[in-house]
């Protein structure tokens, strides 16, 4: 057996094992995780700057950009603080499994009961951020899932010291201590890949590229965390103000998150109305604006000119499928919302978009014909975002259909089973039932949890 | 562009312009489609009656087997009719979309609804039963999916009248015409499989080869319906009677059916009490048993003999992987509840297990630690279903465990999107929230549907 199959066999068998122990016992492992990590701070962060030594030597080669340094670092500003905090808060959120959603009596004495429960075997890899491993494994934990974790080789010395410091947590639990298990290789990974035996989900967090590769290589599942490419639209009942506010929050507050905008479609009613006043924003922000010929006329024909007109500049069409992630912004002018609609369906990530508008028909059209996770009216597309939603906390943003769309929260890791349960004195059989037999009543019972 | 691509585009247009229709036109349009078929009985059947004489041919040949020819006729018993049934009771079932999940109030006047929605483009590959081009038909346009069907090329004449009839019912409604369209061949099938950016889900019913083969072939997510392998365990403290009755119901009511039992687990302690008496149900039931050991020596050594001993012999490893479909049972013996669940765990399909036993701690440590879509106690297999679950129909039984498990009805169907509104002054920006700034509320609000 090679041993990326020990691996996974072993979390399998780890995760069935804890099947019987009490969701109670996964709250308790999380206590002394966050114990074991404060009680490791110093080795830690002394793993983490050596990361960071080497990754400065990359970045002064030039084989490594700067903000990946950046995201390597975990003793910046509230990180490792707010990393601690996460597996508290964590630990104290809802149990998501054990709930019931459906639950019918079929027959006298034959109750059938659908109960929330873990998916089984994650394969979780990500890029870059070391925290990612600790916030992973306390998600997965909490939802009784068992979980291989693969991070970025840059932060190697790092997540090492994390992962024994997961492993330490465990142990004081009576959870397997092949619950959460880390690996280091990409070849580890492919052949993780093939063992969809073992193995129920893959959710990679990192580069649409990242996410492509294991779809292609793999026919376990893949929860994938691709690219944002989110809109707004101003309604030709825009008011200007909330224009301006949704527009430039959603560009300028964080852009290089997924949920930031880079479109924006404006409807051709407000080339020399709102759109002015939106783009003169834009460009005072310092934000580079890639307009097609309408709205790029609209700006230079302006009298007074705008501030830093120069960043205003002609479009392509691929600026229209570009994810910018940086203070650029590609515009268009359509003559209606349908219009509007059908551009936003064939070019985005169907990730977040937005429309501007004062008509409650436009907005509820919008709402309803845009095919995306979050449809929005006349708020930040920033808002996509599991905190903001109530979560507590998120694995990822997921833009597939498929379990769970948009920002994905502890609910994303669980899936059921259907319990049933005979009480009465022979059993139940199904040929009792149909032609001249017993008819199935399939009344409502009220649960909350399965009574067995 | 390609044939394939031209028909996955037009599904992806038909799903994305009728996202504003109104729900009620699917409702209509299903109505439609089922005058369409009874207007259109005599030419859809004779053209299945062709169909049955080429299969005859097949079947003569010995290149075809019975089981498939009988599978083909449309013209047996109330098939015709249940058929044409089902189309009315998918129209009358509930609306699976515009069902709020999750609502919650951000901050004044700024309100989250988590609403059910159509997944998008089905790709649904089916063998043999002309039957289900219409079940599954009903079931996409129910739930708003736009679907590309194709059938086994044994039933090509009857699918393809089926399908006029249900695309003549569809331009009775305002539907788009290529909401519903049919392919031929296996060549459109492999081109489709890469069209993930207008495809959103594949559903293979068939064989776990068929199901294996897409999910090796495609990244678009595989809503798999492949092989069940169902176990029943009797523990020692089963009832006998009940444990006859499950155990042969399980069994002999439908043999070649994914929710039939193929192993049957006996508790150590009752391989002389209850055991013989199931042994002997069995075999008077004409059911061939593959016994380890200890189960089958239990069996020769009865006196008197039971009847037709003959079908009992001795089990290989192989005995316990395989589905038999037929009246053949594998047996064996093991010392505990544990050691029954470890071994239903590796060598089950994950698809449904059954516990027979008196003990409320041992049927809920079984229906907890067997990790599959049903653990059931006291009760047949074959309630595995989903119109005896209460959903009035199924598109499948999925082995998997993500989006849906088990028996999928009309929710298996449906995502959810987040619809976000503003309704204050200004619009609502996430740079008025954090440090300093304002709080999310995250109050509950109490909505059945989406107030915009």
């Amino acid at each position: 057996m090679s041993s990326a199959e020990e691996i996974a066999k072993s979390a399998k068998v780890a995760f069935e094992d804890s099947q019987l122990i009490p969701s109670a016992e996964r709250v308790n492992a999380l206590r002394h995780i966050h114990k074991a990590l404060e009680f490791n701070k110093a080795e830690i962060l002394s793993a983490n700057r050596e990361d960071l030594q080497a990754a400065q030597i990359e970045v002064d080669a030039g084989r490594m950009s700067d903000s990946l340094l950046k995201r390597l670092h975990l003793d910046k500003g509230d990180k490792w603080d707010s990393m601690l905090q996460g597996v508290l808060d964590v630990a104290d959120l809802p149990d998501p499994t054990g709930i019931v959603s459906y639950a019918k009596e079929l027959d006298d004495g034959l109750e059938l009961y659908r109960v929330s429960c873990p998916i089984g075997v994650l394969l979780i890899i990500f890029e870059a951020r070391p925290e990612v491993v600790v916030n992973i494994a306390a998600l997965a934990i909490k939802s009784g899932n068992s979980a291989i974790l693969k991070g970025g080789k840059e932060s190697n010395r790092t997540t090492q010291l994390l992962s024994k410091a997961i492993a330490a947590g465990l142990s004081q639990s009576s959870l397997p201590e092949t619950y959460v298990q880390t690996i280091q290789t990409r070849a580890e990974v492919s052949s993780l890949l093939a063992l969809d035996h073992y193995i129920d989900l893959v959710i990679p967090r990192g580069s649409n590229s990242l996410v492509q590769n294991i779809q292609n290589n793999t026919r376990i599942p893949v929860m994938g965390h691709a690219d944002g490419l989110c809109s707004v639209y101003l309604d030709e009942s825009a008011n200007v103000d909330k224009a301006v506010r949704v527009v430039l929050d959603s560009k300028t507050d964080y852009p290089s998150a997924c949920n930031s905008t880079e479109t924006v479609i404006v409807h051709e009613s407000l080339l020399h109305s709102v759109w002015p006043v939106v783009g003169r924003a834009l460009l005072e922000a310092n934000v580079r604006l890639l307009c097609d010929a309408p709205t790029l006329s609209a700006l230079t024909s302006l009298s007074p000119a705008p501030p830093n007109l120069s960043l205003a500049a002609p479009s392509t069409p691929a600026s229209y499928t570009t994810e910018h992630l940086a203070l650029t912004l590609s515009v268009l002018a359509l003559p209606s919302l349908p219009a509007a609609i059908r551009f936003i369906n064939a070019h985005s990530s169907h990730h977040t978009d937005c429309i501007v508008a004062e008509s409650q028909l436009a907005a509820s059209a919008f709402c309803r014909g845009v095919d995306s996770a979050g449809t929005f009216v006349n708020a930040s597309t920033r808002f996509a975002d599991g905190f903001r939603y109530g979560f507590g906390t998120e694995v990822g943003i997921s833009t597939g259909r498929i379990h769970a769309r948009g920002p994905v929260g502890l609910e994303g890791l669980v899936i059921y089973k259907y319990m049933l349960r005979s009480t009465d004195g022979r059993g139940h059989v199904v040929s009792d039932f149909g032609a001249g037999g017993k008819r199935y009543k399939h009344t409502d019972i009220v649960a909350a949890s399965v009574p067995f």
